[in-house]
C-alpha cells in the first residue's frame, strides 16, 4: 500500500503545474541573462565540510548528510547553493573583474521551513560578485523586481533593511554572543520589554537606540525619523542616506522599511530586502549583501569579495504567478504514410504539440487538443475539432 | 586546502558549459512536447523502498540513502528517474488512455557507470505508457533521433536488440537463475566457450540457438540470417518481421543489429535500442519496452501497463553535440539616468544581454561584447566596439 507514498513535505509536480514552472524557469533565466548573469550549475552534493564553511548552524541542521563510498567521506546534499556560487567565484573563476553568476536547480531541506513548504524548492538566484557599491545593490534589486514582473505577479512590497544599522548600534559595546543572538531575536520580535532587560548595562546610547529602533517601521518617514532619533550614530546617516537613494529608483511598488529586521546578521553584511506580494503570505524572495561570503574559499588572502543577490523558490512563486492559458494541441491519426509524416513533422518544428492517434488508442485525455490534422482533398489539413 | 576540492566524479558546471546545457535541455524538452509528451518532475528523494520496488539490485547499489529525520524512514536519492515516472503514470494519474511523460533533472549515482562518467547526469528522459504496438515503439524510437539531431550529432547507428530472442530460446527450460545470469553475462561477452560450458545439459534446440546468437551482429543481413538458424522458434519469427519493420522506418541514420545483446533482460520485455554516434564512444542514449514496470504501483490489478522508453545524460550529449556560437553582449555605461535606463530596458526586452559597467568596474571580461551603447547626437544607440 505504501509503494507510492512520498515523504512528508515531498511532492510530484504533474504536468500542467511542472508546464508552468518550466515556462518559468525559462523566463527566470532569460531575464537574468539579459542583464549579463552567467549561468552556473554546482553540484548537488559535496563535502560537507566544503559546503557548511562558514555558513552558521542554521544551514548545518537543513542538510541531509550522506556518505560516499569512493572516499569514506561525509558529503551534503545542498541545502543552498549560495555557499556553492561563492565557492566557485572565489576559487574557480577567480576572476578580479566584477563577476554575475545566475543558477536555478534543486534543493532539499532535512524539514520545511515553513509549516507548507515543499523539502524540494527549485531554488534561482542571482548575484554580482565583486563590487562593493550600492548600484550593484540596485542593480540586483532591479533584477529581482524584473523576475517577478517576468512571472507576472502584481502588487509587490519591498522591504528594506540594513544589517549595518544594529551593528552601528552596537559598535564598541562589548557583549555575551548569546546576549546578542538574544538582542537580534528580540530585536525580530520587536520585544521592546525584553530588550530594556537585556541592555540594562548597556551604554545608554545603545539601549535607547536599540529601543527605538524596533518603532522603526514603515513607509518613507521611518527614515527621516531615523534620521533624528539616530543621529549620535554617524554610520547610520550614510545607510539611512543608502536606503532612500535605493528606495527612489525602484518604481512601480511599494517600498517599506523595516530598521530593527536583523535576521541573517550573522550572514549579511548590509543592504537586505524581502518582496512580497498580495497573493502569497511569505516573502517570495529575499536578497542582500553578504560581503566577503566567499573568503574562505580564496586560495589568496584579497579573495574576501564584496557580493551580493538574491533567491527565490521557483515552486512558490509559480503559485503566486498568474495563470496563463496553455496552448492547445492538433490531434493526428497515426500512419506511417510518408504525406502524413511530413505534414506531423512540419508543424513540430513551427512549435507546434502534435499528438498521434496510436492504433487503438481511443480518445486522448490528457491534452487539450482543439483542432485535428484531417485529409481533405488529397491534401493533409489542421482544423478546428467540431468543424464538418 | 581542501574546502574547494569537490568529491570524486562530481564537478561544477561552469559558464560556457552550463550555457550550452541549458540550451539543449529546452531543445529536448520543446521536441518532446512536440510529440505531446507531457513534462512530469518527480522529487529527488523517495522512501527508498518505493524508489527501488521491482528495480533489482544494481539500482540499489546506484543508490544514494538518506534517513528521514521527519519519519525515520530510509529515503533513497534517485539513481534513475524512470521507476518514479512509472510510479505518476500508474498511481497519480490512473489513465486508462495512452499516456505520454517526460522528464528532466538530475540522478545520483553511488559510483561512476563508467571511468570518466559523472555521478550527476542530467537525465532526460520520454515515455508512452498504454500501448504494446510497435508504432509505439517506432514513436519513440523516433523521437529519441529528433532528440539527437536537436543536439546537431551526426553520424548515428542506432543498435537494435530484443529481449524476446534470448527469452524465446530459454523458453521451457528449467534453470537455475544464477546459471541463467551467466549465460546472459556469457552472451554479452559473445563467449561461445563459455556459453557451451553453461549449456552442456539444456535441450540442442536451446543450446544451438544460444551458440548461433553470439554470431548474430552486424547489419541486415543479420535478421535473415537469423530467420533461417533459428526457425525452431516461433516466437523469436515475430521478433525479427517486428525489428525489420521498425528499422525500415528510421531514416538519416545507420541501424545495426545485436542478437544476443541481453544487458536488462530482467527490466526489458521486448525491443531495445541504444543510439551511438561517431563523436563519442559510449551511447548516448539507450532505451526500450518494459511492459509492467509500474506494476507495484497499481492500486487495481489491470494496471500492469505497456510501456516503451528512452533517457540520455545531457551531460554528455552536449560534449558530443556540435558547439554553436554563442551571441555576444551590448556593454553599457552605468548611469540612472531616465534616458540610458529605457534603452538598456528595451534591448534587454528585445533578447539581448546588456551588461552595465558599474562605477569603478573597469574591463568586462566575462562576456564577449561586441557593440556598446553610446550616446550620439543625444540618443542612446548601439555600436560596434572598436568603431569611432
Amino acid at each position: 500500500m505504501s509503494a507510492w507514498l512520498l515523504p512528508d513535505h515531498i511532492a510530484d509536480v504533474l504536468p500542467s503545474e511542472a508546464r508552468r514552472i518550466e515556462e518559468l524557469r525559462r523566463e527566470l533565466l532569460d531575464t537574468a541573462r539579459a542583464y549579463g548573469y552567467e549561468l552556473v550549475i554546482p553540484p548537488l552534493i559535496e563535502h560537507l565540510d566544503s559546503l557548511l564553511t562558514g555558513t552558521g548552524e542554521a544551514l548545518n541542521l537543513q542538510t541531509f548528510k550522506l556518505v560516499d563510498q569512493l572516499s569514506g567521506r561525509s558529503l551534503g546534499v545542498r541545502a543552498d547553493t549560495t555557499p556553492q556560487v561563492a565557492r566557485i567565484d572565489a576559487h574557480l573563476l577567480g576572476r578580479q573583474a566584477v563577476t554575475r553568476l545566475c543558477y536555478c536547480g534543486p534543493v532539499l531541506h532535512t524539514r520545511p521551513e515553513r509549516p507548507h513548504a515543499t523539502r524540494e524548492p527549485l531554488q534561482f538566484g542571482a548575484e554580482i560578485y565583486g563590487h562593493a557599491g550600492r548600484e550593484a545593490d540596485l542593480e540586483v534589486l532591479s533584477l529581482a523586481l524584473d523576475c517577478l514582473s517576468a512571472a507576472q505577479v502584481g502588487d509587490l512590497t519591498v522591504d528594506l533593511a540594513d544589517a549595518r544599522i544594529v551593528r552601528a548600534l552596537l559598535a564598541g559595546v562589548m557583549v555575551d554572543p548569546q546576549v546578542l543572538s538574544a538582542v537580534h531575536d528580540a530585536l525580530a520580535a520587536k520585544d521592546a520589554s525584553e530588550i530594556a532587560r537585556l541592555t540594562d548595562d548597556f551604554p545608554a546610547a545603545s539601549r535607547e537606540g536599540l529601543l527605538k529602533l524596533v518603532t522603526l517601521y514603515g513607509g518613507a518617514e521611518v527614515l527621516d525619523e531615523a534620521e533624528i532619533a539616530l543621529q549620535r550614530f554617524p554610520a547610520v546617516r550614510d545607510v539611512l542616506s543608502n536606503l532612500k537613494w535605493l528606495a527612489s529608483r525602484l518604481e512601480g511598488v511599494n517600498v517599506s522599511f523595516d530598521l530593527s529586521d536583523a535576521r541573517g546578521y550573522d550572514y549579511y553584511t548590509g543592504v537586505r530586502f524581502a518582496v512580497y506580494a498580495r497573493s502569497a503570505g511569505d516573502a517570495l524572495l529575499r536578497g542582500g549583501r553578504y560581503d566577503g561570503v566567499g573568503a574562505v574559499f580564496g586560495h589568496k588572502l584579497d579573495r574576501e569579495r564584496p557580493a551580493v543577490g538574491f533567491s527565490l523558490d521557483v515552486k512558490q512563486l509559480v503559485r503566486a504567478a498568474s495563470e496563463r492559458p496553455l496552448r492547445a494541441a492538433i490531434c493526428a491519426p497515426w500512419s506511417d504514410a510518408p504525406e502524413l509524416m511530413a505534414a506531423v513533422r512540419a508543424l513540430r518544428q513551427q512549435g507546434e504539440t502534435v499528438v498521434c492517434v496510436l492504433p487503438g488508442q481511443g480518445e486522448i485525455d490528457e491534452f487539450d487538443c482543439d483542432r485535428e490534422l484531417v485529409l481533405s482533398a488529397g491534401q493533409w489539413q489542421v482544423q478546428p475539432i467540431g468543424k464538418d
